[in-house]
């Protein structure tokens, strides 16, 4: 549904799936290039994925408004390690305001347990204009 | 120092330079495998590395206890986009408990301004004995 | 529902209204013991109140099995701000592990709007015995 | 040095030593106003008084441009339980931007050990003009 991914998205992997103003879905395969050295995923990788998942929905709905997005926080805390399969991250917009927008990630394994959360802020901004 | 990174580390090319038991350094180039779409440092990048430096300094530590460290929580908040160069991360053990180990991380560029901290919450525990 | 709040949950007015195993509410009236100076609801009473009916709500459930819970970690984002009536909070479980539990509490106002959330990491350790 | 503090700050006996421009100081006594029923220090006094010294010392030098500082999230991690004396809490600012500030804040018992620890991120915006 979207365009190729590009950088650290192509390099892990990521895929997005859905963009809606407040859900979004995507979902990452666990392979090498997300495991760290015990063979489990990442954490960087659940964080990062919610940091993608967030910033293009965000991006998608201000850039309208001539605005721009820019990741300030990201709390991810872990709490099933997962091995194979596909990790899948559901994320959900709590809030809209002016200057800021929060959303929620869940991320899930095959069997659909919680494997990880993360909550992530980002400013909103008007962007520059050029002359 | 370490041995060849693999994994996540090895897909966004970082380096461990240096885990004493509270200190601990890495780094990486900002080649495209650790960009979002705009051009800047993807958020998650900070994110990995902040846990990849944690994890590391701490597993090195209690492994000799017979324990594991497990990630639990990562927080970063990114104060500065960065587009070019390197970005060094510099860990800090805050807290060493029974059960659990804490780290701060800063990410500066390479005029050393901060653009980026993590906390880093790990949870210590007995690697199950197998028979 | 409960016996009269001692401590800081008395000197806040906050009121536990239910604290089942995997739910919890509770809420304190804008009073001027939880405003800051500008005279809205002080961020520290959503992070306190969120403490509060994640400790109990565990708490509650854990003493059984001869465990106690211990606050780990707390991050409360704030959203909107009250200035009077009543904040309502919703606290909902979210993880259930053998040595951590983890809850979101959503803080609304009396028009139901989004305040504040926090998510709540407490660690679950089994209480010394004592001879 | 401070103004009596007035609300929250008043009810939980919070007291600021110093606000300057980059670091700040407060403290409070464990008085049973900060307690949780187990006796020690509960959780909330700790992210109550982050909010309140990088609120304070934000706000002291903004407030000349015509700008305010509002809270916009508190995260708080707890090390190690307190059940008496003081505690000591030392604000150092990590970030100073256009429209975010943010601060770290340690907490210290009566022995100088580490006890809790927060990162307050603050939204800073120009006050409306009253005609």
């Amino acid at each position: 549904m979207e365009p190729p991914a590009t950088g650290l998205d192509a390099a892990l992997g990521f895929e997005l799936l859905d963009l809606a103003e407040d859900r979004a879905r995507g979902r990452f395969e666990v392979t090498d290039a997300v495991r760290q050295p015990a063979g489990i995923v990442h954490g960087g990788a659940y964080a990062a994925m919610a940091e993608t998942l967030a910033s293009a929905a965000t991006h998608v709905h201000v850039r309208e408004a001539g605005e721009a997005a820019m990741g300030q926080s990201n709390l991810t805390s872990f709490m099933r390690p997962v091995s194979g399969g596909c990790v899948h991250a559901e994320a959900r917009r709590r809030h809209r305001g002016r200057t800021s927008w929060v959303w929620e990630v869940d991320f899930t394994d095959d069997e659909g347990r919680l494997c990880a959360t993360s909550r992530v802020t980002l400013a909103v901004r008007p962007v520059p204009q050029r002359p």
